[in-house]
């Protein structure tokens, strides 16, 4: 049997290269070997944006439609929504049960989440957002994930979970599946900005569906190293972020690229122009893939009910298990 | 329509006189003027229960038993079980968004309960325990309830879902039924050793089902005021205990018990000898039902059954239009 992978998104806002290069790209290639389970996590998202979930429920379309267009074939991976397993919210109340207060207060990720997000919580933190680790483990482990591919930040989650397993399957039973953390190459993207992370909130991104005027428009605001590029010692030139982005994009002339630019032969102008166009011819299936999705929805709609379905199946199973093994199994 | 009325218990041992005079009695009347759930908490139960999950549910069981040997009429009353309704964990972790730490950490029930329990959390709380008010509320909440019947130390959890439902509210539309509380006249019985609360884990109870012959065995070891009864301010003989059982027992002839105490006519052998019997003979309706539903399992599992399934419809519909105000009504 191929082995299980759960991954994922938030349904917060569209899908842009950041998750393209951190997570879609690999999903892309998991789902020939592993057989995979991508959750568009509306209850999680919730626990962040519940006072704003209509925004929730409009990008559970969107980020469906970002994973069908980079090339997540239905046939072989099961998307599905979360607020559509309610197996997932019981196993969270009983996970609950094995992880203390102050562990999850010392989560790191957690920790760093709850302070970029001030203005949602104003220093007091919900009973939910401390507790999303926990409904993390759920969904990990309803599924009987072998493997969660996290980027660095994201590992302690896989390690909150597998503590979960160790306990519960202690106390239960041998009842869960342990999962393994497979760790993205490739995680962080950095903004136009130059900030080391692209990200909605920061308004930095090229999103999977901008059409070619819009990638031009951003590329040409992006960030230049005025000095000319710095090479670091791997070679890499740190400070532009176009240089950055050529390299990420595979420009095939990529040392002639740096040449010109440290002799002064190439003006960032036209360097952007060229970044940008290549960007534009990378993005240009995608983008189509996008267009024809957004133009049925009835067909997004049918991927997202048959995944829903299918992923229903597994967690009842789960769950059956799960609850004999806490003498939970009445009128059997 | 009937208003609505949520009450029950956890399943975490037989009932006993405490939950009689406290709640069970009261109860019995409800049924004839309210709509009335009882919830048989079994994943409440868990929350300081989680390692002796089989204690759990071989108390279910007898909780229902006890339910129907006072008087509890299925025809009138839902009894049901927690567990096989997940739209409560579903409800719980939307309202997990509406509560913060702070908030959960200042409730005085959970503050005193968890003093209580530091042979199960060994000073480290869990976030199940912490947040079980944030699970109390749903249960509350997804029957509609208009009426929660609760002894004084439990009015902070009634408050607790009040202050939900008043936020859930006010950020998604006018969806749940604030619940009031009703604050019980009777809630606690003291111990046979005169210790302020008859309880399990203190073994100083008598339970609905005990014996003729273990109720004179522990009426007689119950403690007595060697020094006579004293008077206190409202004519309430306060230091012993048997006569404290005589009032609640509804003795006749209490004022000759009184005055034969006093004057020491009455030794306390015969007294307790009396206060017995008289218990015995108020539990014998109560204890042959209780023989009758034991002997017919099958009679309990169906009133169960049909109980959760009733609950479970009531459920549905509350959680429907919660999703349809978080829209996260998908597919209709």
């Amino acid at each position: 049997m191929k082995k299980r992978i759960l991954t994922g998104d938030r349904p917060t806002g569209k899908l842009h290269i950041g998750h393209y290069f951190g997570s879609l790209r690999n999903r892309v290639k998991y789902q020939k070997e592993y057989d995979t389970f991508i959750i568009i996590a509306d209850v999680q998202a919730l626990t962040d944006n519940f006072k704003t979930p209509r925004k929730v429920r409009e990008n559970v379309k969107e980020v469906a439609i970002d994973n069908l267009a980079v090339g997540i074939d239905p046939q072989r991976s099961t998307i599905f929504i979360q607020s559509l397993i309610p197996e997932i919210a019981e196993l969270t109340i009983f996970y609950s049960n094995l992880v203390t207060i102050a562990r999850l207060e010392r989560n790191p990720t957690v920790k760093d989440e709850f302070k970029q997000k001030k203005e949602v919580f104003q220093d007091k933190i919900t009973y939910g957002f401390l507790g999303y680790p926990v409904s993390q483990a759920a969904d990990i482990t309803v599924f009987d994930a072998d493997l969660v591919p996290v980027g660095d930040d994201q590992l302690p989650q896989v390690e909150q979970t597998q503590e979960i397993v160790g306990k519960f399957n202690r106390i239960y039973g041998k009842v869960l599946v342990k999962p393994e953390a497979a760790i993205d190459e490739f995680p962080r993207v950095r903004g136009l900005d130059g900030r080391s992370k692209m990200s909605k909130s920061l308004d930095n991104a090229i999103y999977l569906g901008d059409e070619a005027e819009e990638i031009q428009a951003k590329v040409a605001k992006a960030l230049t190293d005025k000095n000319k590029i710095k090479i670091d010692d791997k070679g890499n030139p740190d400070d532009c972020t176009v240089f950055y982005y050529h390299q990420i994009f595979e420009a095939e002339n990529l040392a002639q690229i740096r040449k010109q630019c440290q002799t002064g032969v190439r003006g960032c102008v036209n360097c952007k122009k060229e970044l940008a166009n290549n960007i534009i011819q990378r993005l240009a299936p995608i983008r189509e893939k996008r267009k024809y999705y957004e133009k049925n929805p009835k067909v997004v709609e049918d991927i997202l009910r048959n995944g829903t379905q299918r992923a229903k199946k597994v967690a009842q199973e789960t769950l059956a298990r799960v609850k004999k093994s806490m003498f939970l199994d009445y009128f059997k």
